[in-house]
């Protein structure tokens, strides 16, 4: 079966087509939330895999604390109370009884219970208990869970009420110590975005608006869709002594003298599935890099005669065990051999759906030349995405030939990128105008399309209404900063700050 | 710092202690719940990654489904909502209102919704959905999740209110299939658990009062830990029609009949490391299985003058390098330099508590001797378990020695589970005379105290009430039944039965 429609037919109806043709997640009976299936899981699984090291690697020990969190905590922070309380599920009960027949909630708590839409209060008050010197600290740790945010209009993967995340909290003894932790992994963000998602992102700095609730500096790494729209891939959060101040988080500095501590928290969800699709899939169905791919080679066996089956099998688990000595990206390569029950054609279109990066069939003349048909997702309908090569000529380059086609996505991923970053925008009235035109697909190569702009901002609370007012943000402000001064594109005021200005997720 | 007790003086506060002292978790703020710690939560890691690759193995993928499930679920399997509807958080608002000052809930929602105690009903309500024709199946799925049951007697890993898991679920064409998958997994659970976890298990079938609430028949895995009581280790059930019939899970067989599907469902938790904790911990602190250590060797560098860091350093990280190209359950070996600005009388003490495999001390004479104290845990306080072994021997013996160490844990454990598994008792009166005396902890070696009793069973309900009474439970019905007929130990009748009696956590 074919995508319902194109990129440039309809994009948001092309992106839940590509989720439900890849067979990689769809709603949830429980309203809001989603069932993620096998292929979109093995997306996830691959990516833990590859962040939990990173993670590891920067000093961080995972733990795990208990995702019921106490009204009251949420009281402590103003600010975060504020940002969040919109958004609670609230625990009131802890039993049902049988009322006649129906089950009605019973037991009511004495005080209700949040489930976590993020951790930083429960954590705190554990630091709090944990620090008392400066021999303590720095505290860094990180937990993978789920958490949950009362989103009223869910998408896959981009937002959903229950989502699954890893979030790191990190306790240090000085600011500058703590805003460099910061900084560090927003570059591990950045780093595990590009090489293993092949996901180009900018990185920079949140204006104030834009916060997370209760920090003093939200960084963020940005990726552009394939429609122009920013999507936020990654935060890290430099919390000063704020989330200290509220839990109470202090220790005996060198100078043997009381201080609060100064904590960091940053994140990524499984939002960034989302980032991928949305990076690089086609109008056939999704393309996974290489380096995520559950199964980076599926081989479909093509059996004319029942006769042949054995002869392609024997062959096909020969070529199979050679390739499980070779490795790609520092790891064993990961094959699936569809045996399934099902026409050859139907198999190869859905691994096509799925995305696999290299398709291999395999039937008798295949056996008899001692080759394989090998497809290249990246290239389909292309020449050059369908050749056949000799089982020792594969074999040999499978590592390199993974690791190419994952440097390709990102090639091009960055081209788009950098193409559709708009600078020579100037006037607020100029910029009305370019984003008085909607979103739209851009096509390879294409440029003029509505993306990003960088331009100047004055900083002017003003101007956030009309940011509001023509459904825009500013994405982040870059470290890269021009210096030169200009007029905001907004305000038309002097300003000095370059920002990235875009529509987004 | 020592432990507050041993064994002997106070098994639950030993229990507790050790926890602590090896600093793996401890109690929230959050009633009931845990904070597991990097410790702790790192041989999870070891468990879910050993665990996980045998699901994989043996056929099935990982999914995730929503932690939401709505109400009116429970109410259509009876059993189950009878079984779980006292221990249900319940969310009942989506959000909070701040009414002067006080965070209120708000927005209450229309339908309730239930944190999954587990998650049959709405993995069922997927499967209704995706099971048409014989063809789909058999469905083999897993998640890996956090539950929550509302225990009102909470105990870090054993019981809390929230714990973590994997739940397996699959849906067959035939009951036959279903029922095998069902075993197989328990022999999945059996092999970790005494591979991994070096824990020794009897298999079996649960009566008819201690089954799943919903199950035909659940079989188990039960562990004897070092007081005699039996833990609970993992469940794995055969679920009959029972959820297909409340859930609607036809399919379409090969006859072109609609039939209702067959499910299991299969679970191991943290719990598992309770058991750990109960079958290797010793008076010293933690005793951590090779298999599982989040660091199977520690470096310790005894630096008596600061010249010396630097030779003792490089020494290590030599020997370091070596290791690292080793292996041990075929796998690279985990190894830590604690390099901490501490004691290395600390450091060694705390290494002790948390209990790592193997420490090695080094210092300027393992220098100039190309040799290293290696200290094995199991030996603690014995002449054996404290050598200087040469550099090179050591790391050509590592993998090896890990291994040793690791089957000897299993040996001893396993010994004391055959020796204390009584089959002597004959009658009630000596049935009831043996379960009269409190379970105390079991020295190695040592007979003769609570702990087993394998006899006979009637079956009778009227049972139950001797079992309630008594405090003891029917842990499971071996597999290996004799055949042979005697008298019920709780009621004197005539039993065929052999099932396993003992006080239980």
């Amino acid at each position: 079966m074919a995508l319902k429609c194109t990129r440039k037919q309809n994009y948001p109806e092309w992106y839940q087509n590509v989720i439900s043709q890849a067979d990689m997640a769809e709603n949830s009976v429980s309203t809001g939330c989603m069932v993620i299936k096998a292929w979109g899981y093995g997306i996830w699984e691959r990516v833990q895999h590859v962040l939990d090291e990173q993670i590891k690697e920067t000093g961080h020990e995972n733990y795990y604390f208990p995702m019921f969190i106490p009204l009251s905590f949420f009281q402590k922070e103003a600010d975060h109370v504020e940002g969040f309380a919109k958004e609670m599920a609230v625990v009131t009960h802890s039993r049902l009884t049988n009322e006649s027949g129906k089950l009605t909630p019973s037991s009511p708590l004495d005080e209700p219970l949040i489930v976590r839409p993020t951790s930083e209060t429960i954590i705190a008050d554990s630091f709090s208990k944990w620090v008392k010197s400066y021999r303590d600290l720095p505290i860094l740790l990180n937990q993978w869970a789920n958490v949950v945010r009362w989103e009223m209009r869910p998408r896959l993967f981009l937002r959903t009420r229950e989502f699954l995340w890893q979030e790191g909290h990190t306790v240090h003894a000085n600011a500058k110590e703590a805003e460099n932790e910061t900084i560090k992994m927003l570059n591990v963000y950045k780093k595990v975005s590009e090489e293993a998602l092949a996901m180009p992102v900018l990185s920079g700095r949140k204006p104030e608006h834009e916060k997370f609730p209760g920090a003093i500096d939200t960084y963020c790494i940005e990726a552009m869709m394939q429609d122009g729209k920013a999507l936020q891939a990654g935060t890290s959060h430099f919390l000063g002594q704020n989330f200290a101040r509220s839990a109470d988080i202090k220790f005996v500095n060198q100078n043997n003298e009381q201080e609060y501590a100064y904590t960091t928290s940053w994140g990524v969800s499984t939002r960034l599935i989302g980032g991928v699709i949305m990076s690089h899939a086609d109008d056939e169905g999704m393309v996974v890099p290489p380096h995520i791919a559950p199964n980076q080679i599926v081989f479909i066996p093509l059996i004319k005669k029942n006769d042949d089956a054995d002869k392609v099998m024997t062959y096909i688990q020969k070529i199979q065990e050679q390739l499980k000595k070779q490795t790609s990206f520092n790891e064993k390569i990961r094959i699936k051999v569809d045996t399934r029950d099902k026409s050859s054609v139907d198999k190869v279109w859905e691994w096509v759906r799925k995305g696999a990066p290299i398709v291999c069939e395999v039937g008798m003349r295949d056996v008899e030349n001692e080759a394989l048909m090998v497809k290249e997702r990246i290239f389909f309908g292309k020449q050059e995405g369908k050749k056949i090569i000799s089982a020792a000529d594969f074999v040999s380059s499978v590592g390199q030939r993974l690791e190419t086609l994952q440097h390709m996505m990102f090639l091009k991923a960055k081209k788009r990128l950098e193409d559709n970053i708009r600078t020579d925008i100037k006037t607020p009235e100029d910029f009305a105008r370019y984003f008085a035109q909607s979103n739209e697909w851009i096509e390879d190569e294409q440029q003029g399309k509505v993306a990003f702009v960088r331009g100047k901002w004055c900083g002017d609370p003003a101007s956030e209404e009309i940011l509001k007012s023509m459904k825009i943000t500013i994405r982040c402000i870059p470290s890269d900063q021009s210096g030169t001064s200009g007029k905001c594109l907004l305000t038309g005021k002097d300003a000095t700050l370059d920002v990235i200005y875009a529509r987004s997720y």
